[in-house]
């Protein structure tokens, strides 16, 4: 583990975090048909990606890793508290009924995501599987071209195309279905996640 | 984003994921009594949290991410031939019945665990809650430090004391129920995940 350490940089903010919870419900939705649908799913993406050249737009580290909680300040207690992650900033985005706490550590991020009412997507996503890991961010070079490549090899977007997160950056997630169950948000490198 | 990059390091091996399968079966049995359990230990972690004084071991970076996965080649498509990180290593571990896959991504790595056979602690933990995100490790100075600041707060955990991983790096697991659902896996900084 002979790392060196770096400062972390925030790179990702509110409207990912936002856009991520809109897409807990997709999760929630391939958990529910995942025993009939997964390994189905996962055949195709296998096919399909067989014989396919290399990725021309590879996978640089993990912006993010966002954590549905019932209570933020419970969780800050455990991780800024006790495990000592510095706080980052809160942020609220009540367009999508999230309260949002950003936690730096090593080169990616951790995103704690509270509901604000029963009615938000994290509510939602809470109820069908349980507080727990949402999703992860993969900073790529070129979102548009990702997905191209995933699509041309079957995998199921959430995002057919690339939208604007915070500070500019584009943004997509992929369904879970074809990703081994997890959430996968694509974010682009070249800007800040918030202005 | 104005990240520098920096070569990974591999910091976790097969041990490790081996007793991240054996810790799935908690993460299951957390789940199962989520919707009446999870409030009440997170308002006993809190209450136990307040008015400590700050942690003298603070949280590095992540370790890795691991996966539970039911097809290692289909995963390794998505993740390596797709996405473009590379693959730094399989290894099968039959006293846990996992093969395991470790892909570094920035300062961290994905970890992508497949059960040999229906016995498996990771092949109980995608029957119970489905393929995804299985854990996450958190590099920290000091394990046996930091477990004894999460007992003296109230927080739950699977090992009492540190065991011993792979390349006699000391490692433990906390339990899900006190950590917002999320299985974390504590790493001690200085030494290599595998000899």
């Amino acid at each position: 583990m002979l790392m060196s350490r770096q400062p972390s940089k925030k790179t990702s903010g509110a409207a990912e975090a936002a856009g991520a919870a809109e897409a807990a419900e997709a999760a929630g939705a391939a958990e529910a048909a995942e025993a009939t649908g997964a390994a189905e799913a996962a055949g195709a993406a296998g096919a399909a990606g067989t014989g396919h050249p290399a990725p021309t737009a590879p996978t640089a580290r993990v912006a993010h890793i966002g954590i549905a909680v019932r209570d933020l300040d419970e969780a800050l207690r455990l991780y800024h508290e006790t495990l000592g992650l510095p706080l980052h900033g809160r942020e609220s985005v009540e367009s999508d009924g999230v309260n949002v706490a950003f936690l730096p550590v090593g080169d990616t991020e951790l995103e704690l995501l509270e509901a604000m009412d029963t009615e938000s997507p994290v509510a939602r996503f809470i109820e069908k599987r349980g507080e727990g890991i949402h999703h992860i961010a993969l900073e790529v070079d070129d979102v548009a071209e990702t997905l191209k490549m995933l699509r041309e090899r079957g995998y199921r977007l959430i995002d057919e195309e690339p939208r604007i997160g915070a500070g500019g950056v584009r943004v997509a997630f992929v369904h879970p279905r074809s990703t081994s169950g997890v959430l996968i948000e694509l974010c682009e490198k070249g800007g800040d996640g918030r202005p």
